[in-house]
């Protein structure tokens, strides 16, 4: 995780791992506007400054409680920083540069899976849309990103459930050129056409 | 749920119990393609004939093990009914004709949760994808019916999951007019549109 600094004293392993359990608690429990690092620390016996120091900002403490195997704030970053024409076919290069990896795809899959647990689902709702996905629908300046990018995630969410979950076919086969040119014109209207 | 006879002598409801469990445990284990009406019979001690008195078709059979509280099939033949022009815009005033009404929609969002439960994805992929959605795209005439079914439910899946699941806002706020405008064209091009 980017902004994860690791601990060197003796027994830092598992004050850290109080740390993420205490975290992933709270986040489950009162959503990500409703969890401080103050709280984080309290509950972990912990002073904040030592939240800070392992874990960063609270989006840094939040991406690493949701241990997804990439950050996907840095997937997303260079689709960004081009601005929000093609940002679509952008976005799913490099999506589909992540989700088709080998390597991150089980670990991706189990997460996916998790999405249905009420726990996971309110980290979901309540964390990663704010803290991924609308940051981004801002950065590229679009008009009424909170709109946009649920409606974004409303189609890669699933993309992801049909193609990598429950491996329907012929979707689960279709190559990545024939994704890109199956769903960036859906997701580029999402993000910058007429809406109602 | 269509073509489904009750049993009228004593006892019939415990037979018809019996066999919606092994129709249940089949299609999980065994698929749509690998159940057959022989068999669910067989391992509820009963006469295939006995099977057909209650439930009809296999399809029938099917959709009722899915314990849907419409059938999916009634709400789509009006949509079908008037071929492809238009029909991603009258499939979704159906589709919000049922998910909005507040009698069915618990029942709906606990079938959606499900989805993820092992059992319950395959019954999703191996029998509802088949038996409701790949007859629609025969229906309506399309070229490459499985692809373009599959692609809508990519989308349909998505909605419900961030809409009537997790409740995700703005998209859980949003009008059943908003709705369709915004989703329509989605649809209808995945339904008639140029694809890969």
């Amino acid at each position: 995780m980017s902004g994860t600094a690791r601990g060197r004293r003796p027994g830092a392993p598992d004050t850290r791992a109080a740390i993420l359990a205490s975290a992933r608690t709270r986040f489950a429990e009162r959503g990500f506007a409703g969890t401080t690092i103050r709280a984080v620390a309290g509950d972990a016996g912990v002073d904040a400054a030592l939240v800070h120091h392992y874990f960063g900002t609270k989006d840094d403490l939040f991406m690493a409680a949701m241990q997804l195997p990439v950050d996907p704030r840095e997937v997303i970053a260079p689709v960004v920083a081009q601005g929000p024409d093609g940002a679509a076919e952008r976005f799913l290069v490099a999506f589909l540069g992540v989700w088709e990896d080998p390597e991150l795809q089980p670990t991706l899959v189990a997460f996916a899976r998790g999405l249905m647990d009420p726990d996971a689902s309110r980290l979901l709702s309540e964390g990663f849309l704010p803290v991924v996905l609308q940051p981004v629908g801002v950065a590229l300046g679009l008009e009424r990103p909170e709109r946009r990018m649920t409606l974004v995630a409303s189609q890669v969410i699933g993309l992801i459930l049909l193609r990598y979950v429950l491996r329907v076919e012929p979707l689960a086969s279709l190559s990545r050129d024939e994704l890109v040119a199956t769903y960036a014109p859906t997701l580029q209207r999402y993000l910058t056409g007429p809406l109602p």
